[in-house]
């Protein structure tokens, strides 16, 4: 496995086509997460996002997992987990928890205090509240038919 | 009273200096209000922000409150209030309720369901608080020293 935490111009599709490969994401959320990159190449730091990457080593260009990351506005050492995603083929392998650890491991060097992470009430997404939990993340809130009627959002959290 | 719900160029400035004047904001929100207004002149709808604006009369180029909302990204139907200020000179005059009522008359129009708002468990935003509830808002989570230690987020959300 190799590990990166500067971005390269492929990425961008990268990204996207391993959130793609996810099953998790719509085509608007897709979009999202490839601007985030785009914007990162432009401004660099200023953006406000941090990236750790896990490139294919089979596959140049591709990715197996990466998270972005940063301060929350207006916060004084909160960070917000954007985006984590694991390619398929690689899960139960160990590379989340690498990625989560490594994430934070960063975080902590930029002073953050508590890392916050928002995911989905719905069935689909007891996996991913589970592996939160794993990793020492526990619920600070959840709002009611936040994304949909019947789609709750919580919040994880976790004091660093 | 003079409202708007489309910007013009003077916008970021006035924006950012009616932000400033109620003393509830920092440096860098400042900023981030201003940006949100020059990114919707930009972009247009497409930035994802509206905003409803009330202009003084007697100071041509100047604001005497304002919001900014807009449809939350990877949801259904819910909408968040990103902004929302009223010149100190004006607060009490019923300004507030009119710039919530035509928000929430917009975001309906635009197929919201749910409105949130964002705001400080702080002693200073005691007012803000007792305004959302006025507003018929309730308290959808709070995350503790979420801000800052000592500092809890407050969601707000009405049903629309």
């Amino acid at each position: 496995m190799k590990w990166r935490v500067s971005l390269k111009e492929s990425d961008a599709a990268a990204v996207s086509a391993l959130v793609e490969k996810t099953g998790f994401f719509s085509a608007q959320e897709l979009r999202v997460a490839a601007e985030l990159v785009e914007e990162t190449l432009l401004h660099g730091n200023a953006s406000g996002y941090e990236f750790v990457l896990a490139d294919d080593p089979d596959r140049p260009g591709e990715l197996l997992g990466y998270t972005c990351f940063g301060p929350i506005p207006a916060t004084k050492s909160s960070f917000d987990l954007y985006w984590i995603a694991v390619s398929p083929s690689e899960q139960g392998k160990g590379i989340g928890t690498k990625l989560i650890q490594k994430t934070e491991r960063m975080a902590k060097e930029m002073k953050a205090t508590f890392m916050f992470v928002d995911t989905s009430g719905r069935e689909q997404y007891t996996p991913t509240r589970a592996f939160y939990e794993r990793m020492g993340y526990h619920v600070e809130a959840r709002i009611s038919d936040f994304y949909a009627p019947g789609d709750d959002k919580v919040v994880y959290g976790k004091r660093l």
